[in-house]
């Protein structure tokens, strides 16, 4: 074994890496950090190229551990002197350990292989921490597929991934696709189109909700698109008090996604 | 009519209090910005003291009729400069129009008057956007009551204002109580405390949510407090995927509020 030296300089070639990455401008690759976070990827057997640690973070119990799970899954280590790793770090969130991560997005045809399966697409949300929820709640909720349309924001991005708690790991992600191919997609395969819609349509828990189906979910002010609701089977309507105006997306998703599941329960 | 000339200088003695208000330097007050969230205020008859609106604001028809609104309510109003405007709002959310309110918060006994009401406990919810989120979504299903407990964030803190998009102005909220002494309020009025946990207890949509009901919801991420659980009548879990921890607060709040709901719409 050979003892290299922690990482002292910021000019250090894999620091200025880090930077680009965070930046989004190495294409196909993102910055995963935090120890939950990359446990999720170590379980997930997600592609790590280069885990980076800090001196005081390596010795964490927990934290040698996933470096050592990460190692073996085949992600080159460096560790980096404390005051350089909270130079690469966006937030406190990463406890001393980040690391240059592959994103591997789906085809639209690999997330409707499931015959029974349930898949929802964001189209158009654009707040990171509703998007991330929405992938981590779907996720929860027993999901098969989760679509991103390309007039929604990366799942990629910071804050998405938190709010995402590692369901980006478990669950095929199709990105940056437009809404007509997905639907052409999902019919092919005998899906069902779910949407919703603020006065109009059918009652949630009064509908059959029964996979295969897919439930897209619009944007934060405006909703569903008038031309991807035309592009759905069924509409329906979370019925709330007359004083408010509306659900938070990410909350509509839940109960929907909840309600999916929790007709499928009841059913079998 | 006496033409005032607007506010030109940061020093202005309102600027500076709106900044001591924003800093929680003002009790019982608070900053209110943007037009969607003061047009709830207006229609809630919400105290407001003074409102600041920029110059071109104040060109804006929308603006000037929510404006002409808060007038009529009682408040005073003050045209500033542009860029004094900048200066005294958090974020471009403000849309140019922005006031200080009075906080009122609620009396304990006040939240449990309904007979069959329906309250939702936030004891130890820590993120400011989950509290604020739960709030609205809280108030679209219909609750009577909120409550935050003295281990909470502030349901006044900005960004837990911008999340409850205005519900703060439209059910009772009480701030800054012991559990035990709200859950021996609600013991007196009859209601049932349900409470969630991970593993443990009832499947949540086969276990009856009657009004009057309280929900109480937990830490996103230790969860409700062992004190806080032993005080609740009944338990009840969402069945999520083995391969997620666990939900987001707001997102399990969502669930579990519009079954309180989904139950009240299907019994009757």
């Amino acid at each position: 074994m050979t003892e290299i030296p922690p990482i002292a300089s910021r000019r250090n070639p894999i620091i200025q890496q880090f930077r680009r990455v965070r930046d989004g401008a190495e294409e196909g690759l993102f910055i995963a950090e935090g120890l939950r976070f990359l446990e999720e990827a170590a379980r997930a057997k997600a592609t790590i190229d280069v885990t980076l640690v800090s001196r005081s973070a390596m010795r964490n119990d927990r934290c040698a551990a996933l470096v050592k799970a990460l190692t073996n899954g085949g992600s080159d280590l460096r560790v980096v002197e404390d005051d350089v790793m909270d130079a690469v770090t966006a937030t406190r969130a990463s406890q001393g350990i980040a690391a240059i991560a592959k994103r591997t997005p789906s085809q639209i045809q690999e997330i409707f292989v499931k015959k029974d399966g349930f898949v929802v697409i964001a189209a158009g949300v654009s707040d990171p921490g509703n998007l991330g929820t929405l992938l981590r709640t779907a996720d929860a909720a027993g999901a098969t597929g989760f679509v991103v349309t390309r007039d929604s924001v990366s799942p990629w991005n910071d804050k998405a991934l938190r709010a995402s708690a590692g369901s980006i790991f478990h669950i095929p992600v199709a990105v940056n696709v437009k809404f007509t191919d997905v639907a052409a997609a999902a019919r092919a395969r005998k899906y069902q189109l779910a949407t919703t819609a603020a006065s109009s349509g059918e009652i949630y828990h009064k509908t059959a909700l029964r996979p295969p189906i897919v439930l897209v979910l619009g944007n934060e002010g405006s909703g569903v698109a008038d031309g991807v609701a035309e592009n759905c089977d069924i509409t329906i309507r979370i019925p709330i008090s007359k004083r408010v105006e509306s659900l938070n997306v990410a909350s509509a998703g839940a109960i929907l996604c909840f309600e999916i599941a929790r007709q499928a329960a009841t059913s079998s």
